[in-house]
């Protein structure tokens, strides 16, 4: 399958047509960004890591029931995806509170929640993707009732599927974005990535970050974290 | 019944206890503040307007079947009260986008909504106030998920009383915020205040904002638009 014409170029992404009107290829890029691309840098390699990760988290999610857009990996940085048209919501689990949610109620990060809470943020980059609750997103038609219900059903899946997983790893599962497309059929799929850039993951006997975190708050030791996760995930 | 010990002095009301435990008296002043408090006026005898808007819309209210914490009005400005502890949240039900709405999802100000939206501000003035959604009040214990769907349904009533009460007197109910508190054996029960400081009102006929939006905008005319509302909602 080869890559036809650019159809996206995002912060971490790029997305290509291919001469099946079904399918995509996603390239995974090394640039990293954050505080809504006020800060802008390179992590090497990060693009082999967040492709091989995500596929490998898109198969086993997939084997416990919730639909992806993963087709096959095609290479150290590229893999074939069905073609989705992606629903307007980043869609956000936390399982204890940290980053914007810290911030927002003062809460102070690493304190578990009574219960996950799952939150939609509106993707709109000229609006700082402001969150969004389940009844803006009807009053204004970004979804519908049916597709809320099915999107919060699989994030919560992915939540049960996911903190086991990693804890297996020794890794806690702090809070992770994820996203959905709508194939054209209008069934819902989980879709884009799932990497250390979307997960907040901290070691399981020291707290440390294991995540985008180490590049937004410079941490230090950014590229061998990345692959540090990679190893663990991958169980090489 | 007299005032005792002064409880509580907020931006634009006193509350005081009395010789029943049961039973607070509020008295409300004429200060206005708009953008968190940095802004700040008087408007002249918004308190003997929102005291007596408050009142005849508590009263009807309450004959339509959601219990409020009035009692009897004993002067201009001040009303007896059962004694709540409000929840730490404000309720916002929108039914065409204006104010943060507008800018928080880039929706032009004055577009209808597909359906009304009911938003959660989490009450915390050192936060601004933010936005949560129903998970996060679960997730940090703000509230029952009975509460949550008790305080959902009444204000769903609340609208429809308001929006109906308010069109038969020409003005279009854009938005509202609303406050619940607890009595002492866990019922919930309609709060705080409804007036021109806390809906948004435009006039049918000429969509003039006949609300609090004059003083934030410095659109002039404030004292004579608060008397209008009053006049306009006492059917004198």
């Amino acid at each position: 399958m080869e890559k036809r014409e650019q159809l996206y170029e995002g912060k971490a992404k790029k997305v290509y047509t291919t001469d099946d009107p079904g399918l995509y290829i996603v390239s995974y890029k090394d640039d990293a960004t954050a505080f809504d691309g006020k800060k802008k840098g390179t992590i090497a390699d990060k693009g082999v890591v967040n492709n091989t990760m995500s596929n490998i988290l898109f198969a086993l999610i997939a084997e416990r029931g919730v639909p992806t857009h993963f087709v096959r990996q095609l290479s150290d940085r590229e893999t074939l995806v069905k073609a989705v048209t992606i629903l307007p919501l980043e869609v956000i689990v936390r399982n204890v509170a940290a980053g914007h949610f810290s911030e927002r109620y003062g809460v102070e990060e690493g304190t578990p929640l009574l219960r996950s809470a799952l939150e939609f943020s509106y993707k709109r980059d000229d609006l700082g993707d402001p969150l969004i609750n389940d009844d803006h997103v009807l009053a204004l038609g970004l979804a519908t009732e049916g597709e809320i219900a099915q999107v919060k059903e699989y994030a919560a899946k992915v939540n049960e599927v996911m903190k086991e997983f990693f804890l297996d790893k020794g890794l806690k599962l702090i809070d992770f974005k994820i996203e959905f497309g709508k194939l054209g059929d209008g069934t819902i799929i989980l879709a884009d990535e799932i990497s250390p850039d979307t997960c907040r993951l901290w070691d399981v006997e020291t707290n440390e970050k294991m995540d985008k975190d180490r590049f937004r708050r410079d941490l230090g030791k950014v590229e061998e974290t990345y692959r540090e996760v990679l190893s663990r995930v991958s169980g090489n």
